[in-house]
């Protein structure tokens, strides 16, 4: 199902996602996912010389905008779903667990065998309350992968796959978070986003596109993994291997079937920003918004701020979208070291 | 002006803050202060069995509640006053320096020269903003008290005294935060409420009894710093001397002319948490609730907990204040260490 590396977007895919698909999503959503709020700072105002409106889903449920994606692909299942199986070990992981206990689903969650234990035990938490059948499958990342063992048991227990970026209707639901931020701001002319696999900037582009088209979107990646930026800039997929970012959510190998077309068709741009330039966004939420963001959760933030420092902010209102607020406390001090040695 | 240890409170005073005051400090802050957000929480409600309404303050202008008593307080001043002098290291004196700003007096803040220079810079900066004549006036805290110093220059050169809490129109201020939540909560059963000088707790109690008086008031100190709370038990005013708790903001000596006869009168409750509990609550804030709070803000939440804990929960509808948000990011390691090692 993976596109391979070199080759280029499949443009006849682009059609997977649309606004319609979107706005479905946001009613599936209705009453299940959070609203999220938008926040707003006098000082970052000042700072970057333009209005800054904020969605936050850090505040979301389970901490992250992931949730929108997983509960409306499993909404979406056949009735007589045997259920579904992904493989994570982070946000998206605790997503499709919370997801399929609020749906009455059995859930199969593969999960490597270093993964934090807090992360293991909120997804324990959340398959409690899933169906009969729901399970945490621990795997050894160094005898084997999460594709291979997922699709083995994903074949031998007829469960759907939910993939925790490319898929369309993964897709749609994380768009919603752009659209509810097009919806509470009013109109902006730029909104800044995290891009991991592509499954938000191309959600929140797709809204753009819909309901706000002079909107620029701006993807912001880690210099370190930075393959939707230069996929996006050549034309053809490129791919990371473990790159030592401190944004984990980041660290995705590539863009998907599905991501790669729509990011090129409608974001207007990728950039990349610097490890110390993450921790120092990371911070600052901390410092100065009193918002708990994870660095991944910050890279909007960081690119935003980039763009300001270099003078390169032609704008009057502008969006951020915080990915998620789930930072380890212990990270905390490696956020304050990254800062103070800028790399 | 002080109250001296021992002595009862003075209960001619409790006509100084009345309902009706913080309706008028809430008219003059409407539009100036932030109405905070009020957030919840699946996870905690599940944790302590009933309902939590949280009001952030961390949200609020300067990041703690102070602002609202500060400016409050300054806007009540006369049209030809020469302006204001303070003394604080922390939260009440940033919110004296903006409050001026914002209406265009002079302000003197006096500060110890040992105090972060993050919270020297925050304050100069909004005093640059202030009427002519506005300084930080730093001093040597082993060669003169802050009172002392403060007394000489308000006498020499006109300017009001503003008391970080022991000042009606300052209570009445800070009482507005507990007024908003129980007007946006609706009717609670109890709030759990930080207590340092007891500003923020006796505002509360005063708001509580206008507009919900079944509503429990219970204030919340560190055990290290319990000085407010041996003074609600014997009746007599109880002091501490630089109490060695990591909540900063609850390291005041004792409670004040004005705060001790309303805490004695509407105060339902004292309790004191452990320093581990403090160090637990600011960082169950982090992870759970993605708000950064400072140790003193968590003292509510901490409370609450420790009731929860017990099993002395008897109620349906509570509320929780976070006080403030302005913690350090090298406070975090701190806060870590303190949580391991029950003190």
């Amino acid at each position: 199902m993976m596109i391979s590396p070199g080759q280029p977007p499949d443009m006849s895919l682009i059609d997977a996602v649309t606004i319609d698909r979107l706005r479905d999503a946001a009613r599936r959503l209705r009453g299940i996912a959070n609203r999220t709020p938008i926040h707003r700072s006098r000082w970052l105002n000042e700072q970057v010389g333009c209005e800054v409106f904020i969605k936050c889903e850090s505040f979301q449920r389970v901490g992250a905008f992931k949730f929108r994606g997983a509960y409306n692909a499993l909404s979406r299942l056949h009735p007589d779903s045997a259920g579904v199986l992904t493989y994570s070990s982070g946000n998206h992981a605790q997503s499709v667990a919370l997801a399929s206990a609020t749906l009455g689903l059995r859930a199969v969650i593969i999960m490597p065998n270093n993964a934090p234990p807090i992360k293991r035990a909120a997804t324990r938490g959340y398959l409690a309350r899933a169906a009969p059948g729901s399970e945490l499958v621990e795997y050894d990342p160094a005898s084997t992968t999460r594709e291979l063992l997922g699709r083995e048991i994903a074949e031998r227990e007829g469960l759907t796959v939910v993939p925790p970026y490319d898929h369309p209707d993964v897709i749609a639901g994380q768009g919603t978070a752009g659209l509810e931020l097009l919806e509470d701001a009013g109109a902006l002319d730029a909104i800044w986003v995290p891009c991991g696999g592509g499954g938000l900037v191309s959600g929140t582009a797709v809204a753009a596109a819909g309901v706000c088209p002079t909107c620029k979107i701006i993807g912001v990646e880690p210099e370190l993994a930075d393959d939707a930026t230069r996929s996006f800039q050549t034309g053809r997929l490129q791919t990371v291997t473990n790159p030592p970012t401190i944004a984990d959510g980041a660290r995705t190998p590539y863009l998907g079937r599905y991501t790669f077309p729509l990011v090129v068709r409608y974001v207007s741009e990728m950039m990349t920003v610097r490890e110390d330039e993450i921790a120092s966004a990371a911070l600052t939420f901390m410092e100065r918004l009193k918002l708990v963001v994870e660095p991944t959760g910050a890279l909007g933030l960081a690119g935003l701020l980039a763009r300001a420092a270099a003078g390169e902010l032609p704008y009057r209102r502008v969006g951020v979208i915080i990915s998620g607020g789930n930072l380890d406390p212990a990270v905390v001090s490696d956020l304050i070291r990254l800062r103070n040695a800028r790399t």
